[in-house]
């Protein structure tokens, strides 16, 4: 019987694609009429990935950094020239401002009558905060990665998240969009939630959205996981 | 310019007296009726803060086992006989559901709209996810000493938060009835408000409640915090 449910935020929660094309734009304001913004954040969230993994086992970093140092390369790659110092900041505020899905917000609410909600986010805890109060998101706790130094999925973080809750891992349930994590959740003895993001990548992007028997649920959307888990 | 604030919550945020006098005359069922339940919570708590600060740089203990040992002794010191383990155990579990003052969910409920609101407890992550789920405290996030490893008024805890939240220590205000953790937090630069609570070891209690020029606000209750914060 769960009594928690643990959410990813980026990408699972949130909709990291049209929040980061729209402020690029925004902050271009008409002087890159060429670029590919969806084919420019499909870049900066691969250089995430790549950052991230290079920085495992070497100490904490904050994924603000790891955002801002990935842009540099990025923008070069897609040859968008012209963006300032202050600009560069400014668009990696923007992952701190991502918009949830348009059914996160009445599908933790039905959630919230019946477990506690909490993020599990590989996100520094500021980012999650801020993405939180903006979106109304209605967690009773916000965890992180930064709390456990090291990321996802390393087994420290789900064992800290259920340290945190003071539960057991199979009173915990992961839910995510991204089958590393919800897999290596299932490993450490937690129930498993997977979600389909259809359009986690865009209209034209690649995103994994098969359901699978080796979860335990598999959702549409938040609606869909709450109706699925009787709320 | 004040950007969040963080509270304290047991005896701040909550009134732990008459929450754990009223579980422990109900696990009693009126086998103790000369029971002195307030003087029995004083001296719990008392017992708390000696076997935490027995505690200080010999490792994380959870709160729960602090409360938990400390019970034995002070049964035994009121005289009151017959409870059983489960017993001890369900009266621990007491301070995973402290009620809040009255003015605590309309306080923070104007103040959410201008400032992020977290906790920081001494208690249990856990407990701290309990009391604030059973009120409905919205919070936008829960920090806890179990995230430094170390319990207030240690400036770690308190530099944690600022990473955390990832601002300045001035951008942020300390909450508390607690003068020693208010003071604390204004060492480490943080803004502070004492909050009185006459009524934190019950009725004929000696809860210090002086107002003092040493913090940037002196408060009756949260009510009266968000009306001189401007809410």
């Amino acid at each position: 019987m769960v009594k928690a449910l643990l959410f990813d935020v980026q990408g699972t929660a949130t909709d990291f694609y049209s929040t980061v094309c729209e402020e690029a734009a925004r902050i271009s304001a008409g002087r890159h009429p060429d670029a590919d913004w969806g084919e420019f954040v499909k870049r900066w969230r691969a250089g995430y990935f790549v950052a991230l993994e290079a920085a495992q086992g070497s100490g904490w970093v904050s994924v603000r950094s790891v955002y801002r140092r990935a842009l540099d390369t990025v923008l070069a790659d897609c040859g968008i020239t012209g963006f300032s110092d202050a600009e560069r900041e400014e668009l990696t505020l923007a992952w701190q401002r991502l918009r949830p899905w348009p059914d996160v917000v009445p599908g933790l609410t039905r959630l919230k009558g019946a477990y506690t909600l909490a993020t599990l986010s590989n996100a520094d805890v500021s980012a999650v905060v801020n993405i939180s109060k903006r979106a109304g998101l209605p967690w009773d706790a916000i965890f992180a990665a930064e709390m456990a130094g090291v990321f996802k999925p390393d087994p420290a973080i789900y064992r800290l998240a259920a340290r945190y809750l003071g539960l057991d891992p199979a009173d915990i349930m992961m839910v995510a969009s991204h089958k590393y994590d919800v897999r290596a959740a299932g490993r450490f003895g937690f129930a498993t939630a997977f979600v389909a993001r259809p359009l986690e990548f865009g209209p034209d992007g690649d995103a994994d959205v098969a359901y699978s028997d080796e979860f335990d649920v598999n959702a549409a959307d938040f609606l869909d996981l709450a109706a699925q888990l009787g709320c």
